[in-house]
């Protein structure tokens, strides 16, 4: 019934052939170019790309840690292919029990992180999950102002684009009614107060605090208490903002100030999720508890793109979000949910938060070094679990060089790197940032130390390649 | 180095144990719930769907149209398959050739049926292209309003709820500053004006068309022709609002009052793109060319949330939506991407065009048959290819029955029916419209003349047993 | 201590000179502007204006109804000038006896008329009140977003121009997230459905009343009675609309659809308050009660901006909107209240009802002399009390003709008609409906029948001065 | 033809009459309420009100500067009794001379003070200034969004709130799609950012530059140097915020942050213009020009409610912003033009800048005596011309005292104090601030020393009244 053969394959396009249909037929606006033209892959497999010449390439990225658990790991894929051979459509009106597992899987992961029952609710794309949780937002607290932080992002729908910090995401795309008040993160390296995290006693939450001290300050009905913002949506580790690591005690005093006023607190874990930086999330490491946990990506190592959020009983339950509050078709998709939960079962079987800690710091310490070595190119390295970034700066070790970072990326994309073993190849990275001058940098949790070696030793040959004079 | 293999399998969980968790865990807004409790699946083959004890039902809403080419369709499991082994995982900032190839033969189904040139973005989840859509419209016409019918449905991200009309979407989320303004649907078999098809003189359009006399009607700055409105958001053929299929010439008359103001037609092919309603996207059946088309479910048979929307070269040539514009994880996954590669093949392959029309008629004849037979029960049957619809109504022949619709659905989910042979079964249906009492048949493409002999059998038992007196 | 006396007087400045510093420092944007140049105006008396050079002319608009008790009125003269000497200035968080007894009486006028009790909040500008009565609306509903009328006009601040219908009020300031939803006006004469009076069935309210028919129609959710919309803004008699008259029973049945789903009715009585349409509130001549009421213009008979609402006690009384819930400097000041408790006594001692049926009888039975004289060039004359509508139209007696209209006023403004007795003058028209094709009638309500024979004379010549043909 | 005469007056009712009335009829939501029940006053006189048994109260508010010329100021009662004799009505589509001679008084005082050429609009209220302005502004700058102070007050149309901070004047009345961002404003006695004066290098400035830093900060497209806001709207000294007046060079450095990315300066010179603060306006003691000036209250000395806007001839010309872009029957009425007109000749033939600076350097002298004296009950003492402010402070010196403040306030309310020569009588303040504990002192500008003089003895009295263990 279903034709079982496909035509005989027409011969392989050349990538000149292919970069002229893509001019022509494929929007760039869908996601951001930073090669032109952009560079295509065609195989991947732990912690390597390879183009469409073979030619390898170590990835430091992961798809922005969508693939944290390794390029084709097999017992994923046998998972996906699983599915597809028993349920690989239904309704999301029907219920399959991968996803009353994955769900449960989630929820009890909460309740022994965090010591709070609530429920799981999925979606398709990180930032149609922040959409799902906006409106819990909204419903809850009849608020659709929200509190943010500059730097933070959360995703390129209308509703995600008005609390994300980035007015370039907004300018052309007319008036946002919902936009955010975006407050400065702790990013303690370029503290926005000019203060220094010795001394400065969180002075960052003071003034956030000042929002609240009188009426006059514009967010609170001091008579009744009552914010004009519904909640505050963090990342624990700013993604794209730079994989920049707040002070341990940051998220404590912070929530202090939102309990107060009956704030809530929304942690997107759509990067950070699923121990890239150390426990399953992020926020974990920062002794606070979240309202709503936004997570995606790496919930399936990409292979799909489910999404979800947890949230508390009392603001999912369906009583208050009954049947029908929203719905997506690919909600909780089976292919997904499969996926999901194959993964949560390897979170279980494997002790996660130790090796990433353990690699993280052996990364880390790598870094570091290289720091020394180029104190001139490289401004500042930090990291926590194998979240790790290195800022790219000019030759006073500090302006942001956003141009220097440019390049290095260009040159690792080129191919024609030692890989050792006379093998040439190159190196995948990210740049992200308030100025763009940073590396973030997330490696495959399975990475060797032999690659690690090989990732510091292709940083090496990138900063001589493009730097001249700044080797000290 | 990745585990191979899981923990030896845990026992198989009961569908009590599930339903308990599920109770626990999972959140019940993310999707309707029409049987308390929800029924699980657990296999699907073709037309059907068996539940955890293997129960076969015949489904006739194939997931809202989304596994139009058949559940488990073996070619493009092996699709999916092929990519799990070659390239699961790449930043879509990188490319890869099925993403190209993918855009180029959409853009050119678009060349070939509406003589278009234009260009392909992808994203998944059909709420974020719809999403994307809008980021067009509002950056090209500077406006934040559109146009929408009533009984239209475009997705519920809180952009998307905006343009969709039902308030109970929107009631519990606070105000929604981009609210569509609404325009009735030409639903003939229940004309919002009154009227009968034969000789209102397209009398909906010219209600339209009156909004823009005078300045004081409320949406046009008569000096300088300019709108309040940027685009209208159509579905050519209703999903949720009940498979309405409107008149023939109807669009052709409406996009002439869109022209004569410069306003955009954003047609969103969601459900009924991919051949449901016979031509490759249901607006072709109606003589007009969309400046915007969105698309999605069907575009990978389910196994992929892609999606995506094509515009005019105008909207979206690089110089005006650069790289950049938007982002999404996920945009153009490389496993959804080489899934609707092969789904355009088999189009390519097959005739649907003729297939579907002529299986649609077929079906159809059926339905009306059995509308003779249960005048008091079936007030209106209608079709266009495969998207089909049955109401169901009161013993005047005419009142929408809601309650009846909802035992007819319930009963056929028991799986107690008469399949013939002695084999004892279900039937999946989907009730939609705006009184929720129409039955929206979105059959298998593949379905066979027997498959449709006792679906109409099945809808016959189901009549007998959930009406008495109603047999004429 | 005071300077008493000013410079001595600078010379009279011409009107060349005049025109020559408003066009360097006035903005043009404050008003509109029909004539180029702007006429100048010195002196004002009973129902006339006289220019600089002392020509007389006959006014129509009464400073569109503010000067209802005609112009100079010698006793509101002296009640202001007589508050001048006790007690012009007084911030308003202290209280004076005129605005409680202004209070009074207005409140007493709301339980006369309608039997309800409520309360009475100042402030000034009609485009002031209406906001406060916005705050209500959105304080007592919930809801942001409201109905009002195609051709409505409630006022050009920002939040009130989101709920006047024009667009051209709001083209060019940005976007506006409360626009209403606007709903045709029963303006019979040319129904927006294309119906006649005799035999519609009220089908404009039917039309409204299917809006609320499903969820899908967009505006209430149905399982909870609740609409999107909290209030409806109408004019009894639309003033900038063209002064159009709505069917007797027309806001009773539209009175039945709003209360079935809780929405408020607020009523703007600016342009119709104080006897304009012969009753002391246009709607009373309707048979409904408002939720709120609005009024401003004539209740200082043009000195003093001052403006207010009443609303029912229920959305108005201190406990839900106490002290401090809004302000404005001048909101009840001195010199208004005193001349607004002075016009409600003349309302009280003279019995206008009467009286301005009386004549409008009159002036209305003159003018359809003067349609039948001229069929080709009057289309429509219609009144309630002294509220008259003349409408312009083509040689075909229907289309509107904007031109012919603009031609007459210009005509009218020259000051060379013939007054009788050898005097040379002019008449003060005021255009105004959705063509802007209509005079919009609204005399001195002391005018004399001699005035009236004046009137109509001076239309007649100005007809036959501007059309050749047209005389039948 | 006018009834001359009214009825014989009826009884003059009594206060406890009138309080029950107010009660009944009365909104108290029009404005704030310090006392329960408020006071009434009957007669006003130079710097004095006199209640209905004829008390006198030294008045140090002048209905917060609206009076800035003496209560009942014979030259400007004359001026409104001579308009109301000669042309008391006139709509403003027509033109009469005092008009535009106002409109240049103001146009050339703007090019004397500031060197700019530029246009006034009218219209009443100041709120409807500042809507007029936001046209402005949306028009010019395609931006809904704007800056201003926390503290700011511009108004309470629903336009004015959004750009006032005070959460309060909006929580109940819905979602505010336009809310502006709240910028800290120099208030140094209590420095938002805890600095000090002198060594701070105008860290405030400094921190609203930071905004502009990175795209991510949330306000810039650093490529296009685009920003998210259209004006920085401010008052040079803070009205109901409580007269706090920024360091000399503030708004030099801010105006550079703002020039730098094309963001308007919008200048509120509602309380602060007509010479309160010496200079004609405000502003003009801190060296920079605005884009837009917005005046209203002192204008006519409270005797009618005109206001209006100056703004740059590029903003507002005929081109851009043509006769018909906003309306209000009010606008520039007769009575409020020919007082302004007059207010403005007076300040001609006045040097108000001399004898405002040196009346307010007299009267702080007194302020700050009164404070060495009480310094556990006075913690600041500033002004600039006669805004004058006096900060009601806890024991400790600095902690604010509301409750001290409002019992001070009531205390003078009292009527009971001794006014010398044997004379009772009472004093009315004005409280504002952050903390409502600030006394904003706004005096009659023809205050006599012996006034003065009166008026630090009254407020010594009060402290002994209300404090016991305060005085030193």
């Amino acid at each position: 019934m279903t034709p079982q053969s496909a035509a005989p394959n027409a011969p392989r396009l050349t990538e000149k052939e292919l970069l002229e249909k893509e001019k022509k037929y494929c929007s760039w606006g869908d996601t951001v170019h930073y090669l032109e033209p952009p560079k295509f892959f065609e195989r991947c497999e732990g912690s390597n790309l390879y183009d469409r010449e073979g030619v390898e390439f170590l990835d430091l990225q992961m798809w922005y840690s969508a693939a944290s658990f390794g390029y084709k790991n097999e017992r994923l894929g046998n998972a996906l292919k699983a599915q597809v051979d028993k349920l690989p459509q239904l309704a999301c009106q029907y219920l399959h029990s991968e996803k009353v597992e994955l769900a449960e899987k989630i929820g009890k992961s909460m309740e022994r992180l965090f010591g709070e029952e609530g429920r799981v609710h999925f979606n398709v794309g990180g930032a149609q999950a922040v959409e799902d949780s906006l409106k819990l937002v909204r419903q809850h607290t009849k608020k659709n102002l929200q509190f943010a932080f500059m730097g933070g992002y959360h995703g390129r729908t209308l509703g995600a684009s008005a609390i994300t910090s980035s007015y370039r995401y907004r300018r052309r795309f007319g008036h946002f009614g919902d936009r955010a008040h975006f407050v400065p993160f702790p990013y303690c390296y370029r503290c926005p107060y000019d203060k220094k995290p010795d001394d400065c006693g969180m002075h960052c939450v003071k003034q956030f605090e000042k929002l609240f001290e009188t009426e006059y300050n514009g967010v609170l009905d001091v008579k009744t208490n009552e914010s004009e913002y519904g909640a505050f949506y963090v990342e624990s580790i700013q993604g794209t903002g730079g994989y920049v690591i707040p002070p341990k005690d940051y998220f404590k005093e912070l929530k202090k100030v939102l309990d107060r006023h009956k704030i809530l607190l929304v942690d997107d874990e759509i990067q950070m999720g699923f121990h890239r930086a150390g426990k399953l999330w992020g926020l974990a490491n920062f002794g606070v508890t979240p309202d709503i946990l936004v997570f995606g990506k790496a919930l399936t190592n990409g292979l799909n793109p489910l999404s979800g959020i947890w949230a508390k009983e009392k603001l999912i339950n369906p009583t208050v979000f009954p049947a029908g509050s929203t719905h997506s078709t690919f909600s909780s998709n089976t292919l997904g949910t499969a996926l999901g939960l194959e993964v949560m079962k390897i979170c279980e079987e494997t002790d996660f938060e130790t090796m990433v800690f353990e690699k993280g710091k052996k990364f880390l310490d790598r870094l570091k070094s290289l720091q020394k070595k180029y104190p001139k190119v490289i401004g500042d390295t930090d990291g926590l679990g194998l979240a790790l970034r290195m800022e790219i700066v000019g030759a006073d070790g500090y302006t942001p060089d956003r141009e220097l970072c440019d390049r290095i990326f260009a040159e690792g994309m080129k191919g024609d790197l030692d890989l050792g073993g006379g093998k040439k190849g190159g190196m995948v990275l990210d740049v992200g940032g308030y100025y763009k001058n940073v590396f973030t940098i997330a490696p495959n949790f399975f990475i060797t130390e032999k690659e690690m070696d090989l990732a510091v030793d292709l940083f090496d040959q990138l900063i001589r390649r493009t730097t001249k004079d700044r080797a000290r």
